[in-house]
């Protein structure tokens, strides 16, 4: 059936809907078309059609900005629009649903269908669960990479060592990223890092390198900066390297289900062309993963899946029992990573973290004393030197200054409440009262900490400011402060955390970053 | 934030979408709000929003229809809107994902969630591959279907005695509830038939009764019938019962999982306050249900279920492997079904079938040789004289003849090409041909049949005919004669059904009729 374009400039989260009159509806012959086929010139798309009385016309079909973007088709012009047939990687959904294995070739086709729109939310939903409830062997988790890997854009660099760092997530105030890139791109390694925005955590890195310089590049813009200084730092939501995970992502979300963990890690670096890659593994109380021994199963399978795709892999597990460094919060995170790089500030826990998992990385490449060259990268300000270089092939402002960065007004400072020592601190609680203040939204909203575990405090004594960009964002902080207990305070001894008097559903905090 | 109406007349298969202007986005918050509270005066719904640039002006909210008709709000009246919470029913979801098993609160939270559209699509299949990957057991059946009822509207009747009858699907041609209720009905007991459309088979019984009644009643105007008739032929869709299993089928059909049948089942009968109650489960090849084996456990476990639910259940196990009478397709079989009330034609297997499953229900409620008593019944007139009655309270022609249902015109016979007996017939097949030929969206597409397992074929003598509305649909079904072997003739011990040459996928039906 031929019907004409009406473009409506919407969008439905990524998912292809388009909108027909219901007069032309009958002309199916079918009660419920789940799908329609939709051809313009050489392109064919599958969406989902949604049926009016009145928004769109008789003759016309309304366009969602996700038909739109691929069409590519002006007001009016003739589109031809069929029944979408039943997509064959339904068969291999349902196969995974009775809890057999997929082949590579099954993978392909059920990622392929994703990204091209044949699949409605309900049946890639039905493939997230079926991988949830049933796993997947390495051998699979492999194939679905791979899968994932060539149904998106690939970084093409001309240096054939591509080094990478991945953090696994759950440890914040994290400015690890930050800070590696220009000390392993300063020693003339290619790192073309891309990071996430924040899901459930209050800032990702993508949120924080976006208050020093534009994040949004593309493939090639991104392959521009790297081939000029070795480094970049940009956001990967917009290069379509293995796209279909952002709307895995949308499934697992809500479910708190991960199933995708492996590959959609690895996907990400393969498509850069990562050769040498780290795992960061923060762990402990706060973190996603709660103990070493969890960990090691974690990095031992990271490895064999990266030599699986012909990835050099280690793990480093790191202390995630409190935030790093001593800010949480986009805008303030990025300042405290700034000042370290320039020497203004010695953020002991940060800094050991970077200059560790750099070592591993320059000495998985051949170089000895990797933590020590690290350091003295770091300490020359050679780091700060290649990051400056970063901002300006960025199209950011290299002689931006820390108080540069702007950072919210209304503000509250915690004080102890009697003397004694910081026991413990929940990254859990201080993720929630930095989102609660309004991150990662307001970039200037966050915590900024005075002490860490271990810390003496005096009685009145500040330990923590909060800073938000408006006063209602500044209650809402207040009153997660209110609510939660999310730092101990007190003698030494002190062992009772919390006293429960009665069976409320607990809170459980699900970590989605990855 | 307050927002002014604008009703879009727009559905989306059920889902509650709203739109609002990219402007007005950033006043959430938040990056992504997955859904919104949107309330007017008493009424709060939620919604999932998109987003748009041209579409609804900022200050606007665009409603589509399935939110429209719940706040029935006019165009430019103020709205508040807000960010929803997540629905706490998500935990379960979450729970039934980790295997465990759920209580009747729980159920009674996630059904009230779905039906509330607080709850997406994805989550909502969460829950249903849940469900197919775990199970549940009959306490947990019998909980999820009272959660179900209880969601939905319920039929309340003078008389306290109910019988109903229930066919799982898969038998095709099938006319027994057509001529089961009007037996039943003249004999003084309330049977207060619903019955649903075709979803995967050639016609639905609403589809059929269709062509001779309306059956788009209402739930008052459904009793008011069974009260004065004991009977009815009324579609279930329009009637709210149960009507959360709606939303589960959408999700059920794609992926080809059924784990509600139980609850589906169940629900829409304890909805009309049946208290006795005939499983049909027609067993074979062709059908649903293979085996006898599987057939009796089933059997037993809707008999389970049954005393859980306080609702007394025999089972009927039939035979399904050939078409039940003589017709396939909406109009095709509401004539046949009448020419049996009005004693023109007499159908062997239809009317064994029907007197069976009448005998039981009558002496499950303590009637003597049943099956001999709904034969009089049908004998005598009595049967067709009631059905008639029911055709005028539901608001059709009580005088309406076989001939007056309309027929396709577009013909074609197939004949037989040597001298034998009908082997076997495929169900499957013969549902896939009157589904090309157009059924049941043209009630006169179908199949009229002169051949059943068994019966002599001469060479050249017509075993079946297509009818079809259309010659584009004739050709269709003869696309569809021309893949498949539907029935098989030739001499009596002739054994090779498909010789098969390569490794192709085989096309496997799936019955979602239940």
């Amino acid at each position: 059936m031929l019907l004409k374009a009406k473009n409506l400039k919407t969008f439905a989260e990524g998912k292809k809907i388009v909108i027909i009159n219901e007069a032309d509806l009958h002309n199916f012959g079918t009660r419920i078309p789940t799908r329609l086929k939709i051809s313009y010139k050489d392109k064919t798309i599958t969406a989902i059609p949604n049926v009016t009385e009145t928004l769109v016309e008789k003759g016309y079909i309304g366009l969602y900005e996700e038909v739109s973007s691929v069409l590519k088709v002006k007001d009016g012009e003739e589109l031809d629009v069929d029944l979408a047939p039943f997509p064959e990687s339904l068969t291999y959904i349902k196969k995974k649903l009775k809890g057999k294995k997929l082949e590579y070739e099954e993978f392909y086709k059920i990622v392929k269908d994703v990204i091209d729109g044949n699949l409605t939310e309900a049946e890639i939903a039905g493939f997230v669960v079926g991988l949830h409830v049933f796993g997947l062997d390495l051998n699979e988790a492999a194939s679905l990479t791979i899968a994932m890997v060539e149904t998106g854009e690939k970084l093409e660099l001309t240096k054939k060592v591509v080094l990478d760092k991945h953090s696994i997530g759950g440890g914040i105030g994290d400015k690890t990223s930050m800070l590696l890139v220009p000390i392993i791109a300063s020693l003339g390694y290619a790192i073309p890092k891309t990071s996430s925005r924040a899901i459930t955590s209050p800032a990702g890195t993508a949120d924080k390198v976006e208050t020093i310089m534009p994040v949004n590049l593309s493939i090639e813009e991104m392959k521009r900066v790297v081939e000029k200084t070795n480094g970049c730092l940009v956001w990967g939501g917009a290069l379509h390297l293995a796209p279909a995970d952002d709307i895995f992502i949308k499934v697992e979300y809500p479910l708190e289900i991960d199933p995708l963990l492996f590959p959609s890690i690895m996907a990400k670096k393969k498509a850069v062309g990562a050769t040498h890659l780290v795992i960061d593994i923060p762990t402990g109380r706060g973190a996603k993963i709660k103990t070493i021994g969890d960990a090691q199963i974690l990095a031992k399978d990271f490895i064999t899946l990266g030599s699986l795709l012909n990835i050099k892999v280690n793990a480093a597990i790191t202390y995630g029992e409190q935030p790093i460094g001593y800010s949480i919060g986009a805008g303030l995170e990025a300042k405290e990573a700034l000042e370290i790089l320039m020497r203004r500030k010695v953020v002991e826990d940060q800094i050991d973290k970077v200059t560790s998992i750099a070592g591993i990385l320059l000495e998985m490449v051949g170089k000895k004393n990797g933590k020590e060259l690290a350091m003295k990268i770091l300490e020359s300000g050679e780091a700060e030197k290649k990051f400056r270089e970063i901002i300006e092939a960025q199209g950011g402002n290299p002689s931006i200054k820390p108080e540069d960065i702007p950072i919210g007004k209304y503000t509250y400072d915690f004080v102890a409440e009697e003397d004694g020592f910081v026991i413990w601190m929940d990254n859990g609680g201080f993720a929630s009262l930095a989102r609660a203040a309004g991150s990662p939204i307001f970039k200037g909203a966050g915590v900024l900490l005075y002490k860490k575990v271990g810390d003496v405090v005096k009685k009145g004594e500040k330990v923590f400011t909060i800073y938000a960009e408006s006063e209602s964002k500044l209650e809402d902080a207040l009153k997660v402060l209110k609510e939660e207990t999310i730092i101990g305070i007190g003698k030494k001894r002190k062992m009772l955390i919390e006293r429960i008097e009665d069976s409320q559903i607990a809170k459980k905090r699900f970590i989605l970053e990855r």
